[in-house]
């Protein structure tokens, strides 16, 4: 036995009741050293091989058996990809395998984040307590984008918490894909500003891989707080990956799921895609099609996914359930009964079907949800304002080959940013030039031109990464630790982890320095 | 109609043979608009429903029924991802669809660059023509790497073709990756150094998100020249971009592809799948369970898979199907008639439960093939030795905060390193002075000085990884492709992957400037 440190996965397997063990057997290999016990029994890679703790009959499917097999959970390395193929990668090939159940020993969950914001968090960020949240879709695609963003503003002007892009609407260029997202998010933006709530507004965050790392950018920097993604187009981890670089709420489409879920003999447990792997990477809400639309599914099905999205999961928080699917409005008590309140009601059609118009419609069904709960309002968390590392720089426009320096340290095509200093991390008199690293360029790290009038000075701060400095332009002083650096043109300044440092022109003329930094990067503290 | 730019697609509809209209109807909103047609017919958005072409009974499955329908091309959005979502993302989830067939129009595969190597590539770079390539699988996770790097080598000095990691040979941290990679690298340069012969070893390029771009260069710059990658674990387009960036052969692994290709009512057949979609996906070689070994598969359904991979598809180059999954000696003679020339034919256990030995087992079954082809060995295409990125720098001493600038370009506590050039990458007159990365400092990139004396050139190259250059004393010209481009002090030049280029001084002064690169790097090659 190997307790607590093993994952623990039950398959149902629908062959011959009399070939269920070897066919067990043949899982515990397969899956793990794929390569015949002759080969491995009493070597040192016996020790991964799949251990089949049980086999019984299912007490669901009559002639089918519950193998109950252990994995080490070193086996998963730490990572979502090769857990989703250790659970089921090869053996998606056997005939008669299903995944049924899983457990998860903190060995392995401790390497997963899950959801940044889960339930608690989509609630702190749209201010909505005590009822499900209301959601619906921006479509259809072939729509002129200002039909599709008063989609957004008339559901925000109804009431209603979050409106995501269609899984459909993909755009093929990045233009295409910010001329969409600015309308929606300026729809959104203008019904806040009259409502006083958050509805939140999540772009399709979907691309050629190249691209989703841009997009997602834009997203950020837009103000919007999230993204809609479909793991099984992207790549589990990928989707996992984008949402915690970005810091993006995550919700999660379940386009190409069905492939896994349908069926009894084979296949994974929705439960199981849909709830706990989906929450492993990070979404804080998933969608899937809930019984009375357009899709065949069962209501012990969704009563399991939501019950996963919920359930202990090492340190991970809880995510929230989105039924859809082409839900109607007469379902509402039946919604409110099976998902209770922490739930997202993702209705499309419905609202858009409505002839006296989608804010109307959306009222009219907040209004019968509300019958069900003791909703109330609280002001939503927005974005606090960052300090050093400097909000939406404006940055635009493809890499260039040269930038051309002007006189006085001016270069063509790139603009001077001043920012107002911010109180936790101080700074005055700082014109600062983003040179390379912002386009798109493939470096692992961006060159900055900052400059300090007379009298100017960085914050004082600190932070793991490390700073490279080359001066330029007159002369100022670095601090660093206790010490005082005088820094001139091509000295060379190398401001190691965690050491705090300020730069400080105390002369008369203007100083100016290069920067080079790496582009992954922490973010900036006060000492 | 819209010939030539549509996507046009074979569903099988297993339900109520009356019910065909109906459910091919919804499909081809579902896909697309994902409104009821009372929501669409009449608006702009309509043009972009799936048009229903065709419903006949199905030829293979009594009672079933065929529906054609035809996608505008632009809803793929030029994009792998989105082109898998659109042909059957939402109707995954739905019973009694599958997909049979795919025709793509020129307008939609013009985006797609497809495999990199395809046949004529693998073949350039083992140097084997006129019979299959024999490949091996480096197993089981859990030996010690000494062993797994032995099986390479036994594998290699057989006379096998290429060696590749087990799709379950995954590795947590990127030290184990490197360890392992390294020995098997090491292992199969050692065999090929006697043979004469390019066996390609080829590492399972798994990991976080994070971490596979870092995996993959240091892949390349190994001198490797492609990996493993599962598709679907990874994210279809995920592996088609890790393929790209990094120039890397790509051996497609089929792990959880089960999930769509099993079965008849639902899901997607073998060779659109692991054909069509794997080879856009830029699949050199596609790897499928083959019959006769441990996965109950049919001999049509891989023929298909093999045709798929071959067929005429825009401007992209054939791939090499990969029969495997359990197969035996004994099936030599059906796997040459089967699969014929072109084909890759994957033996893991069979080669290792040999009594004899990988390396005799090997020669014996390349023997047995041999027998029913014509083979011929040419010289294979081998990486040139690089030369630019100058050898063992000599730097030593701890990381220091302050470089102070001395006369002339100078830094104290510095050296100025000068090369002899090489014949494969010339350069004359060079001065480098590395100033911020060889001496622990914790940033992902290195700050160099050069300068070119009057007459000096550096090496004409080009590399995946990118530079920065800050001009910095005199002036002097950049080549980049075809332009000349001036870099006078403070221009700063960007100079993108892959990009050939050049540095030179054709004036009578030094000509100085700093150069930015990532830590870590690809070795330069010749134009």
């Amino acid at each position: 036995m190997r307790p607590g440190t093993d994952i623990r996965v039950t398959y149902r397997l629908s062959g011959e009741a009399a070939e269920a063990d070897a066919l067990a057997h043949a899982i515990a290999y397969e899956q793990t050293v794929e390569l015949p016990a002759a080969q491995i029994d009493g070597t040192p890679a016996a020790a991964n091989v799949g251990r089949i703790e049980a086999i019984v009959p299912d007490p669901e499917v009559p002639g089918a058996q519950r193998a109950c097999i252990a994995y080490p959970a070193a086996l998963a390395s730490a990572q979502l990809g090769q857990l989703f193929n250790l659970l089921y990668g090869n053996i998606s090939m056997y005939r008669g395998v299903r995944l049924l159940k899983l457990t998860l020993p903190d060995a392995l969950l401790t390497h997963f984040r899950g959801p940044r914001f889960g339930i608690e968090g989509v609630r702190r960020l749209t201010g909505v307590y005590g009822r499900p949240l209301l959601a619906t879709a921006v479509k259809p695609r072939g729509a002129a984008t200002s039909e599709l963003a008063s989609v957004v503003e008339a559901f925000a002007r109804g009431g209603g918490d979050i409106v995501k892009d269609d899984q459909n609407l993909v755009h093929a260029g990045f233009d295409e894909f910010r001329v969409h997202v600015d309308a929606c998010a300026d729809a959104v933006e203008r019904a806040n500003a009259v409502s006083g709530r958050q509805c939140l507004y999540l772009p399709h965050l979907a691309g050629t891989d190249e691209e989703l790392a841009r997009r997602a950018e834009f997203v950020r920097r837009r103000g919007l707080r999230g993204v809609l993604m479909c793991p099984l187009v992207l790549g589990l981890d990928r989707a996992r990956a984008l949402a915690e670089a970005y810091q993006l709420l995550f919700m999660a489409h379940p386009a190409l799921t069905g492939a896994y879920t349908r069926g009894r003999r084979e296949g994974i447990a929705p439960a199981i895609l849909l709830g706990t792997l989906f929450r492993l990477a990070g979404a804080d809400v998933s969608v899937f099609p809930t019984p009375g639309g357009r899709f065949e599914v069962t209501s012990a099905a969704c009563t399991a996914i939501a019950t996963a999205l919920a359930a202990p999961l090492g340190n991970l928080v809880a995510s929230l359930p989105a039924p859809a699917g082409g839900i109607q409005v007469s379902q509402v008590p039946k919604l409110a009964a099976g998902y209770g309140t922490e739930a997202v009601w993702l209705i499309g059609g419905a609202l858009r079907g409505d002839t006296r118009g989608i804010a109307v419609a959306t009222r009219a069904l907040l209004s019968a949800m509300n019958a069900h709960f003791e909703p109330r309002q609280e002001p939503p968390e927005t974005t606090p304002p960052s300090a050093c590392e400097l909000p939406g720089t404006g940055v635009t426009g493809p890499a260039q080959s040269l930038l051309r320096a002007g006189t006085d340290f001016q270069w063509f095509a790139r603009e001077n940013q001043r920012y107002k200093s911010t109180q936790a991390l101080p700074f005055r008199g700082v014109r600062r030039v983003e040179l390379i690293g912002k386009r798109g360029e493939s470096c692992h790290f961006e060159l900055r031109y900052f400059e300090l009038e007379p009298g100017g000075y960085t914050s004082r701060e600190k932070h793991l990464h490390t700073h490279v400095l080359i001066g330029a332009r007159g002369h100022g002083t670095v601090l660093m630790g206790e010490e005082h650096i005088a820094l001139h043109p091509d000295d060379i300044a190398y401001i190691a982890p965690w050491r705090v440092h300020q730069l400080r022109n105390e002369g008369d003329r203007p100083f100016g320095f290069y920067c080079i930094v790496d582009r992954e990067r922490d973010r900036p503290l006060a000492p």
